[in-house]
């Protein structure tokens, strides 16, 4: 692509628009802004940009448009695709200082932010007004941009849904720096094409997004966990349809395997409440009155154990739920710190077919001798696999890593899954999304991305932009 | 637009594709075909087929596209813009004989059917299961494929969303006969622009939905109904954000006018428990048990009746759910035949501000002279205002009717509304969607119609493609 090379010129007419301190030129930019948090592709932009307004990134938008300039919005760098890399250079606009929460609406359940308010900051906001945010990622260090950008999923779409149900109303800059309001306050809308459910999950292709209304609910009186070994991965995981077709309504089941735990004890430096299980079963109910509560986990508590459980721990006192959630947050980082280097699979795929999947990745791991830990939302079907390449040369590693994906992905398909649950597409899984959806649908999307971006500035190579072979 | 008038030997290709007996061509196509429900746009097609598969939907669409013939597809005609209108002539697909219910998944909560299932068959079949699906639309005999087309709400969207927030995943033929499959069985996704999202709410205008997998919910063990009068309509809407802001979470929030249950008494002859009062609120609350039930609408009650409610009447009876739930059914039919002509205002507002909406709709009518009854949805925002020609002269009734939709229009703008919160711009609402969400909405609209549909050959004329002035 023959984007404009940054000059002087332009960041002196780009320091008239940004503040000069929020201004960083190629020299000054951290090795941080080079990749996101999986490392796997590396580049710099030329410029980095706090971004403090819609206004200001307008501004910055129109000047790029007008003079062919790549732009790149990045919240925390928390993805694991790629998403947020600057491939071509250019600007990258930053939204971590866009982080206010500017109004809570009771009225209308709803609470505004900008971009680059932390999930954690409005999960904590939300609880300290009585009001709960579903959407529960494992990053809590990601920004609510970023988030929309993936539509995030985390532990509590079983019951509550995903980041796309919750979003009320995005203000956007579009690539020609023009400022749109898509959707509202409002609870029902059919009054055209749905271009705030096209900007989610966009991963920063389309636009920028620069506020955002989310629909809260009202804080569940009561929550409790339930931790449930079983003797195998497998007969854990077969529980899960079981559990969904008794009719319970569990907030959240996630599954872990005892080695992810143990990793995730040596990388907190902290015990989980039970290791002696090959297996676990994490789930958790949510409801306005501890009877309700009880009735409903203790229903299904029963069901666990006649399907082969070996016991149910209830994780209720501070000390067990802190030891759990906080083994549970930090298993991407523990399987991270557990080997040189890592890749990962987000696949969803139905949820009667967690359990298939995870067995192939099983047979996969022995098949072609490389470690593939995993854990994730058998609730939802959406997986965190990861592929560890250890000891492995350059070589090696990068075959069977090759090889390992495809075969995943391939699996993942044959059984009615898709690419990406919530982490996204971003640079590193275009071919695979390809595979998965077909050309006709690819060239929609194409289309779609030509309609928004006709000069192809925003985020350029993610996504459906095929820009593997054009890379500098 | 210069589309090719079907001719004799288009109808024999046709009737290579589709069976002779579902083929109707002008001579033999009826009334009902040249209009929708409000029938306020009138054009016949040259050939009606009524569909039997995804294949021959796809065949008949690519013959359509190979000789650049326009394709409107009709779910039951009970649409109230223009949408399903065949403006141009050519091929009506019919999709009600595409009525089967495919598959009940109960590891997966989904149900997959055709789009000519009936809203209320789904209903039932759900209900039979011990499931429920949400989306509950006054129309009852609308198909699921217009729902989906509409992005229809209902009355349960206070608490459960709307029909977007249920379709898991879609068959669609697209306008060049390619049938793709979009979403899937599962709950999670970020694997590219969101194409389902786009279709949904798109009013038949970027493809066809052959099929669609939709997600259901555990049927709620207990609902019971609370009928509550006010002395008066602002009285009875200005406790609506009183009651969103207690954080009950009703499944419904009704309102209605005294005028309004009056044409439905005497549409359905049958008696409202109640009609001494000007205004009702009709609240819904369903849990898993009566005990969860009763405390949340005795909260509610006790809210309603220190705000100035008259009384709380139980609707627990079947009798009085009858009563009740037939009239609000038939309110749209009764205030039909309460006049000689009428048009309708499907505005949704914030929920804060519905009052302010019906107060002005009032003035209006003293203002203008007309007179203009409404009900709908106070939970979530969503007003269904009739402006009624009665004994008006057509030429005043224009003049009329054109300035209370201006009014109307502006004033839903001014609270941070949208033209349609579930019946859809179609034909008749284009110039006022253009005004809510401005020209560069407007151009990205078109833009994606475009790429979805490049011979503009899809339901032509409908949603952003202008066709006010080109109607042969």
């Amino acid at each position: 692509m023959n984007y404009h090379k940054i000059s002087r010129e332009d960041i002196l007419a780009l320091k008239q628009i940004a503040e000069e301190k929020n201004l960083l030129t190629r020299e000054q930019i951290g090795e941080d802004y080079s990749h996101d948090e999986l490392g796997g592709i590396t580049s710099y932009p030329d410029v980095l940009i706090r971004a403090g307004s819609t206004e200001e990134v307008s501004a910055v938008m129109k000047y790029a448009y007008d003079h062919n300039i790549p732009v790149v919005v990045r919240g925390s760098g928390t993805g694991l695709v790629g998403a947020a890399v600057a491939l071509y250079g250019g600007i990258m606009l930053e939204t971590t200082q866009m982080n206010r929460i500017l109004e809570l609406d009771e009225e209308n359940l709803t609470v505004t932010v900008e971009p680059g308010v932390l999930l954690m900051e409005l999960a904590q906001f939300a609880q300290d007004h009585d009001f709960l945010y579903p959407p529960d990622p494992g990053e809590k260090s990601a920004t609510i941009g970023g988030n929309i950008s993936t539509n995030a999923g985390g532990m509590r779409a079983v019951k509550y849904g995903v980041t796309r149900d919750y979003v009320r109303a995005l203000t956007v800059v579009l690539p020609t720096g023009e400022i749109v309001e898509l959707g509202g306050k409002i609870v029902k809308n059919s009054s055209g094409y749905s271009l705030k459910d096209l900007m989610i999950g966009s991963e920063g292709t389309l636009g920028i997004i620069t506020k955002a209304v989310l629909k809260l609910v009202p804080l569940p009186q009561k929550s409790i966990s339930l931790l449930i070994p079983y003797p195998s991965m497998e007969m854990a995981i077969e529980a899960v349809p079981e559990i969904i077709r008794s009719k319970s309504a569990p907030t959240a089941i996630e599954f872990m395997e005892r080695e992810t735990i143990l990793f995730a004890e040596e990388y907190l430096g902290k015990k989980f409440p039970d290791t002696q299980s090959d297996a676990y079963l994490l789930l958790t109910f949510d409801g306005s009155s501890l009877s309700q509560v009880e009735a409903e986990y203790d229903r299904t508590a029963k069901l666990c154990l006649s399907q082969g459980a070996l016991d149910v721990l209830l994780v209720d006192t501070d000390e067990r739920k802190d030891s759990v959630w906080s083994a549970r947050s930090a298993f991407l980082e523990a399987i991270k710190a557990s080997t040189t280097e890592m890749d990962e699979c987000d696949v969803v795929v139905p949820r009667n077919h967690v359990a298939e999947f995870i067995k192939y990745t099983h047979q996969l791991a022995r098949e072609i001798d490389i470690r593939i830990p995993s854990f994730g939302h058998a609730g939802d079907g959406n997986l965190h696999v990861y592929i560890c390449r250890d000891d492995l040369s350059l070589e090696v590693w990068q075959e069977k890593l090759t090889l390992a994906f495809e075969k995943m992905y391939e699996r993942a398909n044959e059984l009615g899954g898709a690419v990406s649950g919530e982490h996204g597409i971003g640079y590193a899984k275009q071919a695979f999304l390809e595979q998965q959806v077909g050309e006709a649908q690819i060239r929609l999307m194409q289309g779609i991305k030509q309609v928004f971006d006709p000069k192809g500035l925003l985020n350029p190579g993610k996504v459906v932009c095929g820009a593997a072979a054009l890379i500098r």
